[in-house]
């Protein structure tokens, strides 16, 4: 089995390629550049329902995948960890409970912590190399945003070992 | 068994609601007014992770559940689709390939539908309510993205009979 993950070295391609690697799974990466726009040429958006941040792509010959199925970085990582569930580290706890609050904290990065990273890195390193204007007033916004974020998770952190509870997880992953 | 769902009885409250009501579970909703500021009362504060429309909890007499589990309402939705998979209409597939695909629009109503709408709503209609200015731009940068998001959940429909699939799923749920 090869699983091909098309993506930068960084960002959602990354999530993927630690999944990958926590459940013993071997992934040959392609390199595409954002910056080149290598994300919207017609190759690469057959391959994907969104061109922009969300690249990655779970692909081709695992046994039952159509040759463009394509997921949602959080979702492929969910898929793996489900799929190989036996094999690696177990991602998503022993329980239904368990994965549970996995789950909650997945939905936590995904809406709490990762949309102001992601535009204070596009308006702090990339505005320029992209061609718009830094936002200074977003910028702000946006720390504030994540200054709530990172306290959630310190008190979590004070209360349990990992995000999900007593074992690593999708959630501390991500 | 008695499920509580403490929100108003839209936006992602009713999410749950109508999962909770596809699986055949009963809840007694305990409405919760977010004008009057009562999500964030240290009473609710304590139930959840966030204060603001993240306001669903899941709560208490559930067999397993300590007293203050929450979870975000996607979260939750995945939880109570998995927990009672053979109670009501299963909305998660058959195969872990169909709930990867599941998993995919979920996470494409989270990540492109639900941020614009949300955006719009607020400032269209709660923002003299609310106490804020109105952001022209800002709406109409929400329109523009939630074009985007209809026109691949139009493409995709054409294709298939529900997002997920040929089935009736959590994505087209919520």
């Amino acid at each position: 089995m090869v699983v091909k993950v098309y993506g930068p070295a960084y960002a959602s391609s990354k999530r993927l390629m630690l999944c990958l690697a926590e459940k013993g799974i071997k992934f040959e990466p392609v390199p595409i550049d954002l910056f080149k726009g290598e994300h919207k040429t017609p190759k690469f958006l057959e391959l994907q329902v969104f061109s922009f941040i969300s690249i990655i792509k779970l692909f081709a010959d695992m046994e039952t995948f159509s040759c463009n199925y394509s997921l949602e970085s959080r979702a492929i990582i969910r898929y793996n960890a489900e799929k190989y569930k036996s094999q690696g580290t177990d991602l998503l706890g022993k329980t239904i409970e368990e994965r549970g609050v996995v789950e909650q904290w997945v939905e936590i990065e995904a809406h709490n912590y990762h949309p102001p990273i992601l535009d204070m890195t596009m308006h702090i390193l990339f505005a320029s190399k992209l061609g718009f204007t830094q936002d200074e007033k977003l910028i702000n916004e946006n720390e504030e945003k994540l200054g709530k974020a990172l306290d959630i998770y310190e008190k979590r952190l004070s209360e349990s070992k990992y995000l999900g509870g007593e074992f690593f997880s999708l959630a501390d992953l991500s």
